[in-house]
């Protein structure tokens, strides 16, 4: 699948990571599950599962923090994840309807690996694909979960009409999973911010690209090339992003690097409209916090000012996260007929330019 | 069951409603599911579902708020209520394993209502019922969901060892469900506020009875009646509590009286430990709110310095709420053998006193 | 002072108010106190007061929130307007160091107007200007104060070095006082969206017009025009945003509102750095609510989907406001010698365009 | 001046530190300015200065966090609290309208002792002590500030009628400043918690001993030895806490902690008033942060299980604050000949019992 780049287009002036993706952040795993049929059911929905230091979250807890733009969404776990300061299970992104099975099968899939002495409080989080999903079939078992997990792994990652993403549409485009990644040079050494979306959000009209507007020209053109999937714009759509860093963050600056999300989400035409769930969770492995510490935990902290360079990686990692799930995504005809049309590609190459910085 | 005022106690200053439960707020409804069995597997657990405007809140939202004691603890849908100002649908109650099996089961009863349209946030909590409840059984089912659904009624309303409370443990007594009302009279009018707590927290050193610690022998006399249910005490545990009135509460409002809550919890011996999720939701009926209003809506609200009032009822209302709930519930041995004892009748009666006041 | 469609540019896709500014808010007033002069010590600093409800807002309170991205600043008065979910004083925009003065300049103006029975807890919010201002001469008075709130009036607004904006610095061009607003059609009836930002915030290498991001042309040449005021970018800074409506919208709704000021600020290159102080406030004067009211309050809401059409005015008043405070702010030389440069005409003039759609 | 424990009265199950007081946070300097006069005005007000560090807090912070249980009322300086997740500034207390007087104050003083390249964001925080004073007066000045600043210092701490609680009144009783503290034994150490109070909160029928509500006879007596103040009991009034800890928390966990005041608070009969300004700060030495770090910062973190015990000590201090803050603060005739009388000593006596555990 194409990414943003390979139009000859960039966001942003700080270096990308080696894959442009989460998974530069060391030990970051994602896994998807995709399921695309169409018999019994019109299905076209599925589960990523993102899986902080090779799995061993569960013992190895890292510090997070959370944000919201706007709440029409789910993101279970979240109390917990700002009372104790740290994440402490995976995290799994799917369908707005099976939060519930998703939820259950990672209390589960804790219980049978064995952590049964740990609280079943799950991150799951979730966009609305019943435009193109037969919702109603809840297609989602708790297998697929189980698969999404077992597939997690480093390396390239696939976008897109994958995983949790597979049914979900932006800006009237087609929309999905989308990644990306920033380094960063500070005082206190080199981290790395990747960013992973599941982007669902969106009126075409505010869409914009590397932070400006549509004109009259291009709106009829992509209006054109990708007809409105919908008979007039429908608002609403929600977005999660999840943030990874290995710098040593503490809480409340992931929870800071959370709340920056906006700021790249806003470039590309987001505007937290009342009906989207846009819910933003960052958590930094920096720090090693052992499940059962008994004795003082020792710990870094980047300190505060250099917060700035993140946050900036933050944002830009985001920003072409979204870019790169539209760039992806292929047109896709799902429940009732319905046809999403892609970004064209052909736009796209049109707007080509050196980097702006 | 016997309540608190059976034996001569009394809470507070302020008159109850006619029944001393949440069900006093006109169109509350509440229903349990209760699972006891020991065969194939040992199961204390249950659903307890709370429909306010008769099961009609699909349709007719509340406004309603949120506070966050300890977050130990899961309550989905929280998000939706903080940004919407309402709640917009059934709220239901069990065990910590199970969110996802009732988040789901609330889903598909929305869908199959034909409520398709609405968005599918369900208000789910917990508690930790593992030690007398066989929590890897998954025991619960859809049709547990909809059987408390179909069970919500008016009126009085069981308490202790029922619902979503069936298993649990309260300052190392049994616990459970839990319910008491208070009536305010405001320049404003007459209100309801209604308390519905599912009580599984605390350690038993910080019981308090009508606000007084233990001394050291009824700490004596309660561990001769009383033994407790483990090795040393645990602490943990966890407390939901779901506050009503039909007062015209705007949201604000409502997240501020459920904030009182945690006096009333503070008053029995409440501290919200680490490992303890005390998550406490206020909604109000005093404003009808159509789903699909497309005009300004006409609404009422009771002037801020009144709140006083109710914030006194939410308090004495969730005191009392725990207080029946522990004598409520009946002693129950359950998963592994293991027993937990009820709060010593005797030693209520030891107690009775005039009014304090 | 031209202002930004003085150069052929426009922001966004809805129609301005009569003055495009927030006093096109019935009943808002704003006063400024601009205090420039040499001797004895080097004073670039002032005062601007909003006084909603044409300075009865003592009287007859509107519902208000509240937003931070981020809080290296100081907002007084927030925890109240938090907790009674209103707005009941004038607000004062001035410099960091006389936050205490303004404060209890507000304090006395209420005492001796007669408003003692009323707790004296009033909004006053600041920005750093001791760049070009001798802070150290704590140069404002009680006077000022109050000559800011004498000189509060509705219709045109000064814009640019005037108030509290007089001696600050945007994206390392000469800052200020800006304003905008928009007109909102729903189908509960036309409002408008003002805005009013003292804005001290940005470096300039993340300046953005009309949310395109500098080409490497467009820093050279304006590098040229307008030097860097000091030797490197520094970072930090701050934007005070006070939005404005007159749509009824309820407390929560107001918070909405003021977290979209960030969508606005993103699109100018705003981020949020960490020593900067970011803080909104929203207030909306459909509602009127007596500061003595002893029975219900009737009141009106905006139904909450058509949140969405004020959520995109106040994004683009916002960023239009930064805009215009960035075009109004003249080259200034003050403190030290110091002169801080204009975003340069010629440049702007250049950029002139058709709206974007 | 007498304190709880010398009447016989115990608060809680954990020990004191040697002075019981927060003090004994080493580090930990109170100073306090008392302004008593009646020429030409009627005055009763002052000044409490806390200084962490020994002063040094502008150049080594101290990790803090805030909680609100009522917002009617002002501290500054917390945006930057919440956001930096550190205290860097000293605290001051002080009377409703003098807010701004004493912030200036901590301004001027930072930019005298030369720390003029800091942020000028102090925490001051204030109740409401017009009804013995006459506020109109404003009899504080910046002198006045520096002064608590410069008796500020460890050992034992006045309490009652003293600094910000001069004129206070608690549960219509003379109120004032109390302090308390607990010492923690944890896997990890041993920690001390300290309280200090501005205890200015409540009605006089839900006054608690120990957690015990007063008897019909107990409010005979005590509204017989020491008549109500006002002609009917006026609702409102506020308490400001200030937590310190030894204990290396992170910024959460000083949150955490600052929640757990409402226990104490509530055990006290503390209910958080519509009217009442109820804010919390806690902030942790147990981690240096040096104001200029440039490298990573090595901390340490109490495993979250063991702030249980923290929470306790909290709770404890905090309720034995507000009873010595009752305790030592003498009967008092102020403004308009207004006389408010001490609790009772006879009355204490006769309460006086072992610990209860």
């Amino acid at each position: 699948m194409p990414r943003l780049r390979d139009y000859g287009l960039t966001i942003g002036r700080y270096p990308t990571g080696p894959l442009n993706a989460i998974t530069d952040v060391p030990g970051v795993w994602v896994g998807h599950t995709t399921l695309i049929k169409d018999e019994p059911r019109v299905i076209r929905t599925g589960v990523t599962a993102i899986l902080p230091r090779q799995g061993e979250i569960w013992r190895d807890h890292a510090f997070a923090g959370f944000h919201t733009l706007n709440g029409c969404g789910e993101m279970t776990g979240v109390h917990w994840v700002a009372e104790s300061g740290m994440l402490s299970t995976p995290i799994a992104l799917t369908n707005t309807g099976q939060v519930g099975t998703v939820h259950e099968a990672l209390c589960a899939y804790g219980q049978e690996s064995g952590w049964t002495t740990t609280f079943s409080l799950p991150v799951v989080a979730e966009t609305y694909d019943g435009w193109l999903n037969d919702l109603d079939a809840f297609a989602i078992t708790r297998a697929h979960v189980y698969e999404a997990i077992a597939a997690a792994g480093p390396g390239p990652l696939a976008e897109g009409n994958v995983g949790g993403g597979t049914g979900m549409v932006c800006y009237d485009f087609k929309g999905g999973i989308g990644t990306a990644s920033r380094q960063v040079d500070t005082r206190s050494g080199t981290f790395v911010v990747g960013a992973l979306v599941q982007a669902n959000h969106g009126d075409r009209v505010d869409f914009r690209l590397d932070g400006t507007p549509l004109s009259g020209a291009d709106y009829a053109l992509l209006s054109r090339l990708a007809p409105l999937p919908w008979p007039e714009p429908k608002r609403g759509g929600s977005i999660i992003v999840i943030l990874a860093t290995d710098a040593p963050l503490l809480p409340f600056q992931c929870r800071r690097l959370a709340q920056r999300a906006t700021v790249g989400f806003a470039r590309t035409g987001g505007m937290g409209h009342h009906g989207s769930g846009d819910l933003f969770l960052a958590f930094a492995t920096g720090n090693h916090l052992p499940a059962q510490a008994k004795q003082l935990c020792s710990l870094s902290m980047l300190p505060n000012p250099q917060m700035d360079h993140l946050f900036v990686a933050a944002a830009e990692a985001v920003e072409e996260a979204i870019l790169n799930a539209l760039t992806a995504a292929e047109t896709m005809t799902g429940f009732q007929g319905r046809t999403v049309y892609r970004l064209p590609g052909e736009w796209m190459r049109s707007k080509a330019k050196m980097p702006t910085f």
